[in-house]
């Protein structure tokens, strides 16, 4: 046979015989950023890192004293593939409270991190060669994982006049001529920016009315800072509303997140989760319980606060040292800021400033192809005096 | 537009609208057994499960000791996507120690499960409409994976003489035009036949020699009763090696599993990593560490015992009442047992089986289509008591 010849014992790896789903995946340019980062750190440098995404807060206690109570029991078995009945009760009941909104537990299902969420809201979206609308700037995994499902990720440039957000007639204009799908996200990552209500409403409204299927992913939920952030369950109940213990909870490393899928889906979407997942990490999903007491919610309303008042002093001080913030970053916790006044392209910037300045952040081309030589996100996931001496920094270096 | 008109403000799910992923999916038909055994022990009726593949004991002590340690830290946050530095170490440790095996670090990822695991390789091995060929009778979930990646799963019918195991001369038969890919199971699920050692060298030695990619699944490796299983890695470096702390190190609901990939994948591996998990359990990894202490591997043989001599006992049981076992069942805690003696179904056997005698089993038809009438799987996740009270049952069932 030996249709594929081997040199050397060597077999050619399919990732290099033209195409494997992985080949679609592309490598995040703040990985080099972070190398370095590393590198210059191990040398002795100072590095102030202002490109991670993820919170600096430890677990709430209630939480971590959840965890440590369930394991003392001894028993970590696997849950329902949909996840513990009690947890999915208990979202239910926050989707009440905080929303106003009326949600089935039956259309809860817990997920290996929002990722997982993804996974399964995909995996009853597409079909190969589907194209799914994404706004650019955006997370860079959803067209990754678009295309590991084979499906067609498509780029809807959105700029400042849109709030860096999808909208209807965005999605009219781009939905090609399938079943029209996208995943849209409030508070946006990069941008921080949030949704008007109006926006989400009728974003919401069309995709009903197309019959088609749009994804919210609500990941940052509960960190906004100008009014609480609307889900798209207020509109109805036909969207996929993708949601995580990681952000607001402050969970980042249990990997427990959520979707909430329309009734009609809810029998697939188990189906798929037994096979993919088996279920959600057991002990995270006890602890998550947890994250709703009382106790919890008033330590992550201190720490919301806490970043809003990073986000204040981060957002004036590059402004005042001449970056662009054509919309308030009103979520999440990311600044994308323009930094045309100083460089043609963001990364080379990036680049100069972990060198020069001991600064890291990550380049407007990990996002998209929207101008994203103008770009750099900031994320203030570290405490005002560290953004403090990362603005003085920034500052001698634009400066200087 | 409107070109999908929706009665009645329902949209028509695309999954009803002809083809989404999720369609290809199959239920288990386990899940009706499931169903109807709780109805009945919520009516009152006792019910012995030997339907469940998930091992009956606790988290090893020392495991749940370590999480519980970690966690008295406080900071449960993300991990490299790969995993934790020095738990990739000691599992590279572990394939020195116990299968004399050198494996760089860098080959070995952490997933959230076996699932992820398989996952991974499956991103790095498939392109849309690539065979895969996969055992028939076998574990479900790899044709309902392989359909979700858009890869063409192919049922190899093995049975009694080839061990119910792939082999050379049988792939080189099924492997079509394309680059050959396989995923292969030893210990197997449903049947628990091991797969001899110079089968899997050749095995391994023909994928090799073909640059296809042979995805080996040593997920029950360890609960073994007939001399240690031997891996893939053993006999080449160039096959993906699937594998999991749910069976053998007892840890099912702290989602953990592992692949070792070949070096040339090794950075497309981590790129989807990256991409669909962020990282795997952080509180599992670290819990994991201690899996491998003497305290818990001494602990772990233990298991092995109880396992083997509930096999011995079921497996002696079941051949004296008259099930046909025709291949040693030498690993995990499945017997695969041939009922065509007392029924034409066996699907309908497990039923009656249920409803009258209140033993609860897998009929063969969830593990695909060679002859899956003739068959049961009956999974030894209860102790000799308990396996006791099923054999009367099933005893007073057959004869009465």
């Amino acid at each position: 046979m030996n249709r594929r010849q081997h040199e050397a014992g060597q077999p050619i790896p399919a990732a290099e015989q033209g195409g494997c789903l992985a080949d679609a995946i592309r490598p995040f340019h703040v990985m080099a950023i972070l190398a370095r980062a590393r590198e210059l750190e191990s040398s002795g440098r100072s590095i102030v890192h202002l490109e991670i995404g993820e919170p600096d807060f430890p677990t709430p206690e209630p939480v971590a004293a959840a965890a440590t109570r369930f394991l003392a029991g001894g028993q970590v078995r696997y849950t329902p593939a949909a996840g513990l009945p009690e947890l999915r009760e208990r979202i239910a009941a926050y989707y009440a409270e905080r929303y106003g909104v009326a949600v089935a537990p039956q259309r809860i299902f817990l997920t290996p991190g929002a990722s997982g969420a993804l996974s399964l809201a995909l995996a009853v979206a597409l079909s190969p060669g589907r194209r799914v609308m994404l706004a650019d700037p955006g997370y860079p995994c959803y067209s990754n994982f678009v295309r590991l499902y084979s499906g067609d990720p498509h780029a809807v440039p959105v700029g400042a006049e849109q709030d860096f957000q999808l909208n209807a007639a965005l999605c009219r204009m781009h939905c090609g001529g399938d079943v029209p799908v996208a995943i849209s996200a409030s508070p946006s990552n990069p941008t921080g920016t949030v949704m008007r209500t109006g926006v989400l409403r009728e974003l919401v409204e069309w995709f009903e009315a197309e019959g088609g299927i749009l994804i919210s992913d609500e990941i940052y939920h509960g960190l906004e800072y100008g009014g609480r952030a609307v889900s798209a369950l207020e509109f109805g109940q036909h969207t996929f509303v993708v949601n995580s213990f990681s952000k607001y909870f402050g969970m980042t490393g249990w990997r427990l997140g959520w979707v909430v899928v329309p009734e009609a889906y809810a029998a697939a979407v188990e189906r798929v989760a037994q096979n993919i997942f088996i279920s959600a990490p057991t002990l995270s999903q006890y602890a998550a319980l947890a994250a709703f007491s009382e106790e919890s919610r008033a330590e992550l309303e201190r720490r919301r606060r806490a970043f809003e008042a990073r986000r204040d002093f981060l957002w004036g001080e590059l402004v005042k040292l001449g970056f662009g913030v054509p919309v308030a970053p009103s979520g999440a916790f990311y600044i994308y800021a323009d930094c045309s006044a100083f460089a043609e392209d963001s990364a080379e910037f990036a680049a100069r400033l972990l060198e020069t300045a001991g600064v890291a952040v990550t380049p407007g081309k990990d996002f998209g192809a929207q101008s994203p030589e103008r770009y750099l996100r900031f994320a203030y996931t570290a405490d005002i005096p560290v953004l403090q001496e990362a603005v003085g920094r920034i500052r001698r270096f634009v400066t200087g």
